[in-house]
Formats: C-alpha cells, structure tokens, sequence
C-alpha cells in the first residue's frame, strides 16, 4: 500500500508486553500477567436476566441508536452508584456513559491534548493511558510513587516545571501499582489543582475491590471538601472490574463545559455505546444484585492477595520488595538483588516463563525513567494453589 | 474550568442539525428527519435468543475482555457474509470488528490523517464522517455527484489538483443521497484509485438494502477485477440498518498494514468491541435468520420509498426534483423554485415543522459548496398513512 500513516503513530510503541504475551500459549503456565478480572467470578445468571428484561421491557431501546450521552436509565443508576459511594452532587446529566474506561480516556485526550501538550502520570501507570495521550501528540511525563501513591511534593515540582496539561492519577489500588494514595495526600492533589489551576483526571476502576476497610473516598468524592476542586476534576469509572468487562460499559463526570466537547468527540468516535449493553447493565444495577456480587469478589480476591503475599514472603523473601495490595488486581515489586540474585525484571520474566509461570516486567508502565528491577504480579485469575505453585516457580526462576 | 480545550475542536461545527431536531418534541410531528431504521423491524425475538445462547455457550467468553481485533466467531460469521455478497478473498484474518461503522471512521482517521492532509468526500455525504476527519485535521474537500453517484471526471480532477490521502465514498445508496453508483463508475473509481496511487474508502452500511435488482457489486467484490485495486481500498460494514444499531458491531476490511495500525489504535480507544454485542451477533448470523430478516425489511422499506416517491410527484409536483431511490432509507430532493415557490430548503424545514412535520435541510452534508436548496427526506421509520400525511403537510409548508 503506498500510503503513509499519521505522523501520531511514530510516538506509539506496542511491542513490549505482547511480545510477552505471545509465550503465554505454553501448556501448563501459571499466568500472573493478565489485567482482567476472573471469568469465573461473572454473575452470569444475574446479566441473563438483566439483558432478558431490557429486551422485554425496551426493546426498541436496547436495540436502537441512542444518545450519543449515554442510555438515560444507566446514567441514573450509576448516578445513584456514585452516590452511595460518598460522592456527593453527581447526576445522570452530570455524566456520560463511554465504551468502557478506555474511550473515556480517548475522549479525554481527543477534547484535551494539542500535540506536544504535557501530561503528568504516575510512574509507573496503566500502559494503555500512556499510548492513549501519546497518540493524542501529549509528551508524557512520569511522577514517582511510593506505597501511598504519587509523591504530592515532587507532583507539585513537576506541576510548576511541566506546566502539564492535566494530571492523570489511578489513586486507588492502581495499574500496575496496587498502591492506595493516603487520605492526606489526596486532599493536597485537590488543593495543589487550585493552587496551580491544573486539571486532574481521576482514573477508579478498582475501587470497589478493597479487601478490609473501605479506602480513602475518592477524589472525586473529597472535592466537595476543596473549594474550587470539582471544576478541575474529571472522574473515570468502569463496571469492567466488578461486573463484566465485555459490557464496555465505563463512564466520565466532569464539568459541564468538558463533559460537552467530550460528548461531541464521542459522537464521531462510536456514536454511542452499545444501548443493548447499558440496557443489560441498568437493569443488573436495578435488580439489586451488584452489592451481593461485590461481597464476593472482594472476598475471592481477598483471600487470593493473602496467599500470594504470604507466598511471595516465604518463597522469594529479600530478594524482592513489595507493599502488600489493600485492594484491586496487583502486586507491585522489586528485584532487590540481595543475595548476588537477579535484578533486571525483563530477564527474569523470561526465565520464568521457561519455569512455567508468567507475568509482566513493569518497565513498560513507566513513561519516563523505567525501573528496570520492578514486576507486576496479579492475583486475580490463579486460584490459592496455583498461586503457591506459580510462586515456587517464581523462585526457582531467581535460583 | 481554566482548560483550553486541544485546538482540533474548532474545526467541528455540530450545531445545524442539532438545533433542528431540538423541535422534533413537537406533539404529533411526522419525522422524515431521522437516519435511522425502523425499530419496529428489530428481530427481538431472534437476538433475545442469540443473546441467550451467547451466554449460555461461552459466558466468559461473552463477558470477559476480547481481543481488540474482534471476537474470532464473529469475525468468520462476518467473512462468511461478505463472501455470501459475492466478495472474494475475505476471511476472519481480513477484518477488524468495530464499534459501529462510526468508529471504523474515526479509526481511518485516526491511523491516516495528518493535520492538513486532504480527504475527497461526496458532495454530499454522511455529516459525521466530514466531522469525524476534521477532528484529525483533515481539509475535507467535495466531488459532486449525481443520480449515479459521484462524478468520476470532476473525482479524477480533485485528486489531481488535492492529491488526497484517500477518496470516502458511500457507493450504494448514500447517506444523505440515495445514489446508487452505476457498475460503469465503480470500475472507473477503482482504476484511478490504481492510476493516480490514491487509497479508497467504501462505507457500505445500506447495500443490502436494495428494493428491486441488487445493487452492483461494492467496490470491494470488484477489486478482484481491477488489478492493484484491493490494496488500495478500505471497506466499512455495519449491521446496524439490517438487524440492530444499538448492538454497535460494524466492520473494517482493509490491507493489512492498514489493518494492524487501526487495531493498534484501537486498543487505545476503547479496547475491544463489546464481546456481549459481538457474541450475541455471532450467534444470531449463526442461526440463519438473517436472510428473511433482510427480505422483510426491503420489503417494507421498498414500499415506504414507493409511497413516498409517488406522493411527492402528486403533491409537490415541480416544486421539486429528485431520483427515485432504489434502495437504503433516503430521499434526496431539491426545490427548483417553480411558480416563483420556495428555494431555501433551511427556510422550508423551519415551515414544515410549523406544519407537522420534520426533515433536514441539505447543506450541512456538504463539506465545500453546499446546496441550499437540498433536502433529505427518511422514509424508514413513518409507515405508509403517514408518508402520505407527511408529503401532504410538506406540501402546505410550501405554499
């Protein structure tokens, strides 16, 4: 084909992790690589009779062009969602309902992103956010993170530094830290967007997945405690982690202004999402049922956590570090090097890909300055034995 | 909020219509104004059960996330369908589920367009594709047609003068048009493609909605006939006018250099298409009700189009001028003026929805050049006692 493609496509690189992806056919590995949720663990009763009932009752809706807004029902459910989260003040015109998360952060960086724009993220981020500002013509740049999340005085330095565009934070056990930002630092991101006049995008789509108490209210949550905070805010959400991610059924709050030019991106991005699957979703929502299955995911992968962290202490003791996940889908670690043993994570994917278990180095989530010693692991997928078992040949992966 | 918003936006006006159709509240209105099918149409009860074999057969599957290439026994259903339409040399591999036909667009756009290339469209064309390549920063650029479709001379001259990055065309019953491109224009289409180097683009949603003979082939099953022809050419498929818009399942065909950079970009738009909708259209091309699906609804849209052909003749006479559709949802018609009447078509939308009924003045289709004097009139969604009321109330309007 003689045709040239976008100059946008020269800032994307995809290769790192697929290429890890493709060893994952081998018979018999232990995947710890995944971002996804348990297939296992999908009410699938629940979403048959919720797509029955909005074919019965709707089906000239569930089956018709729609707003490019959103299904109105939807919007109030999950309206009513955040709401009994803590979030004060949020309507279904406060809203709009995207093709999961991940449109909501390409409208973001359609509405938002001039090329050469800056974008603070943290370091390491959900790698998909990186790739999706990029091609947008954002420079992204890195903050660092400790077990409480983004460091707010070095944040604040880049802030005045970078003069970024917006700043994009997972605060609540993140992809791929696992890291809960702690109460205090999130009301000093709110005041630090007022003070600097610098917009923040709050990515929370496992926020829900808490494991003991529940975390820190969001940040969106908490704006109503920052004057002049809410308008600065955009909030992402996402039934992908708690419910089902094939719905795509994610959603953006932001202010009114924002929430407008997003709708009118999204109009020639897909036109709508699927109002068969917003129809599905307000109806499991209506039933009553996501409580119920929210119990039980939180449990499962609560328990799943534990054995992993136990195991991972056991197993691999001060050759790694790590902060043990409160919530969500990961632990976040590092190849201390102690003892002589490895501490490139890329050469130790490998390795242990050869030794029957997989996951994925966390250079690659890293805008800028990658730590080449960190890894992810999720829990979400293994069962408690097969958690043992991968993390045994995790370690004979580093003899 | 202080944000500027990225400076794509200003090249997107979406007001013309939207004002328009803020009046279709009206009590009583007859709409001709939608682009949309006709829900009584949907076949619920054919998708209630696909739905339910999806989730009965492959919940995860169904539920979990997909690969953003598309879910693997749609994309053989879907390759069987277009190989069904007399295209040769299309399997799975050759195609990328997308969410609607929109976002094959917006994902062409996104994976070719340069700030400042130049697209050739219709004049006129789908409003949302001239928004949709604005947004990347096309100049978007008008070749006239006629009843047989675009004008390949005055085509042939623009890509020589433009020297375009690719040529959009809706060959078989455009929207807004209704033109069909004559078998003779296609084949010369396809040799200047090959002669002058330049890509082309088919957005073919309404082929299989012909009333009498079908349609020439698109020009995807000619470019087996034009040497060098199919590496030049994308095409867009949709199953939302033929079984359901709200399942959002549209499809890109194209060469596969192209093919992998739109599903890169893909991935960061929203991932996959909703695995639910895609499963649940599988399942339901599977079953084979498709066939008498799409006979019944020619059936029903050829009488509509029938009604409506004669009902203009007899009721408005020559105070207009238009080619009766052979197929698709639209009437494309122009006031002549005759007997000193009305030539403004923004001016008689505004009289006929004072009237009782609705439909959208033509310039806004136009990307250069428009034509005041242009309407589009549906006839997909009023039955026939309405069709003729409505021409009725249209004709009142320009007295």
């Amino acid at each position: 084909m003689p045709l040239s493609f976008a100059s946008r496509l020269d800032k994307v690189e995809t290769s790192a992790i697929r290429e890890l992806f493709k060893l994952l056919g081998k018979p018999g590995i232990i995947s710890f690589a995944g971002g996804f949720p348990d297939a296992a663990m999908f009410d699938v009763q629940g979403l048959r009779e919720a797509s029955q009932q909005a074919l019965a009752e709707q089906p000239g809706a569930a089956l018709q062009y729609g707003a490019t807004e959103g299904f109105d029902p939807l919007r109030e459910e999950l309206a009513a969602f955040m709401r009994a989260k803590g979030v004060a003040g949020v309507d279904a015109q406060g809203l709009i309902v995207t093709t999961g998360s991940q449109q909501a952060l390409d409208l973001l960086g359609k509405t938002l992103v001039d090329p050469g724009d800056r974008v603070i993220v943290e370091g390491p981020t959900f790698l998909a956010t990186i790739q999706c500002f990029r091609l947008y013509g954002a420079d992204v740049v890195s903050a660092p993170i400790d077990g409480d999340g983004v460091q707010v005085d070095r944040l604040e330095q880049l802030v005045i530094e970078q003069r970024p565009k917006f700043i994009y934070l997972i605060p609540t056990f993140g992809n791929p830290s696992g890291a809960l930002l702690s109460l205090e630092r999130r009301r000093r991101v709110l005041e630090l967007a007022v003070k600097h006049q610098v917009a923040v995008v709050e990515d929370d789509p496992y926020g829900d997945l808490y494991f003991g108490a529940a975390p820190p209210p969001s940040l969106l949550a908490l704006s109503s405690e920052v004057p002049g905070s809410r308008e600065l805010l955009a909030h992402c959400g996402s039934l992908s982690k708690v419910l089902s991610p094939g719905l795509r059924v994610g959603w953006l709050v932001a202010p009114p202004e924002l929430l407008s030019r997003a709708t009118m991106c999204k109009q020639f991005s897909d036109a709508h999402t699927s109002t068969f699957a917003q129809a599905t979703a307000a109806q499991y929502l209506r039933s009553g049922r996501m409580p119920a299955t929210l119990a039980t995911v939180r449990q499962v992968y609560a328990r799943r956590a534990a054995a992993m962290g136990a195991a991972l202490q056991r197993e691999l003791g001060d050759a790694i570090s790590f902060t043990q996940p409160q919530g969500g889908l990961f632990f976040w670690a590092r190849l201390t090097g102690a003892g002589g043993r490895l501490r490139d994570a890329g050469e130790f994917a490998r390795r242990a890909v050869e030794q029957g278990v997989a996951f994925v180095p966390g250079a690659p989530f890293f805008a800028t300055e990658p730590d080449q010693s960190s890894f992810r692991l999720s829990f979400a997928t293994a069962d408690e034995d097969k958690i043992e078992e991968g993390v045994r040949r995790l370690a004979r992966a580093l003899d």
